[in-house]
């Protein structure tokens, strides 16, 4: 029961994360490669009154982003597909993705979301207002190279061995990069395993680049790893691997 | 240069820990097993004034526990070593570790502290003030059988999949509680390696027990391996396995 609900909750994340791309893009049809997007978009195009209001999306620019933070948004998003003002359409591989502090908060119905709504709970990385205070990042997904880059800046409120970065803190960006990558990849997914390589401390206040870059896919298992560099790549910081299962997404909305 | 800042980091990390409990203990010779303790404690005691006020000890019960969370308190509370109004020595086998937001908030000086002080840093762990609404948690360790054990109670800004909680929040827990561990166990060590089996998801306000033992020590590295429950441990959240690597002291204040 419990691993249903576990299911359920994870399913509803990936929705998120996919429509939230999807939103993104307000392209009817994408190129994102993912297993099982025709069922979501379909979840989002049946319920559309579920979104009551427009939410914040916290990967656009703040007062706090330092220029490093800001030279590398600058240097993703200007090759960021897109469209503009007079209609045409830019290429470019890479596509921004959005970050909320939470999906369900926008949510007013659904089978299942009144048993799982808490409505004072915030996503862990989004839970703090505070411009630059906590965690500060913006995540780029290039498709044809089936790769993610998330440009991270570390506040303050982030500490573990003073002056830098605590471990779970980097660990809770990982899982978010990687996990993100993966749902994209593979649609409906659990973390099963997150084996992470310490190499180096990172500095509280200091902007980092995660790299996330497809293994393999065997079966249910989508094989994801994840190196943390300084922003100029020089130093490294962690190696991870992870692993990810899909997931039916007709048994998360059934509790099966 | 960064690795060794690193180092410095870390040992400070690990000189809090462990003066933190010998405070605790109130006592100056001290049956917790820790490798190094003599010079933490000569450093503690020559620099009296460093600490100029008494920090906040968020590992004591506030209003915001559940019955839970107060019930394994209580159980593993009463089983430590205490002493009486009367003076009479009351024996158990865990001890209590305090826990603070920051421990160089309290301190002021230092060679190489004013560097990497940042005045505005917290403990990531303990970076919200609204009581219940992160992290809830206190660590006990029991010497003699090398074990430690954490009573976590998840608040609902941990959130991850809806009304569950975030993967690198309980990452983080573990890091904690392996890192806190491993400190007693062998002094100032660095994490090299975390390995997370996740089993199945945690659900916000939920009180779990994270328990961490002790598996084998080689030369300089020491493994832990640390598994987190249900409460009453029908249920298998994650299984851990952390790798340390212990580091010279003297290193760390030299910067070398």
């Amino acid at each position: 029961m419990a691993r249903s609900l576990g299911r359920i909750c994870k399913g509803f994340q990936c929705l998120g994360s996919v429509s939230s791309i999807q939103t993104q893009l307000r392209q009817p049809s994408t190129s994102v490669s993912v297993r099982g997007t025709t069922f979501v978009r379909t979840m989002v195009q049946a319920l559309p009154s579920l979104f009551s209001s427009k939410p914040r999306d916290f990967s656009l620019p703040n007062s706090s982003w330092g220029s490093e933070m800001m030279r590398l948004y600058e240097h993703y998003n200007g090759q960021c597909k897109a469209e503009t003002e007079g209609g045409e359409k830019q290429e470019g591989p890479w596509r921004r993705l959005p970050s909320y502090n939470r999906l369900l908060k926008y949510a007013t119905g659904g089978v299942y979301l009144s048993k799982i709504i808490q409505s004072k709970a915030r996503l862990f990385t989004r839970n703090i207002r505070d411009p630059g205070a906590a965690f500060e990042y913006v995540l780029f997904v290039n498709s044809e190279e089936q790769k993610c880059v998330c440009v991270f800046q570390a506040g303050h409120l982030l500490e573990g061995p003073p002056g830098h970065v605590h471990g779970g803190a980097i660990a809770t960006m990982i899982d978010t990069v990687t996990g993100t990558h993966a749902t994209i990849l593979s649609g409906p997914v659990m973390t099963a395993n997150l084996n992470i390589n310490y190499r180096s401390p990172i500095p509280l206040g200091s902007t980092v680049l995660l790299e996330s870059f497809l293994d393999k896919k065997e079966g249910r298992k989508t094989f994801i790893s994840c190196k943390v560099t300084s922003s100029d790549g020089s130093k490294l910081h962690t190696e991870t691997t992870a692993l990810f299962l899909s997931i039916n997404f007709s048994h998360l909305l059934l509790g099966e």
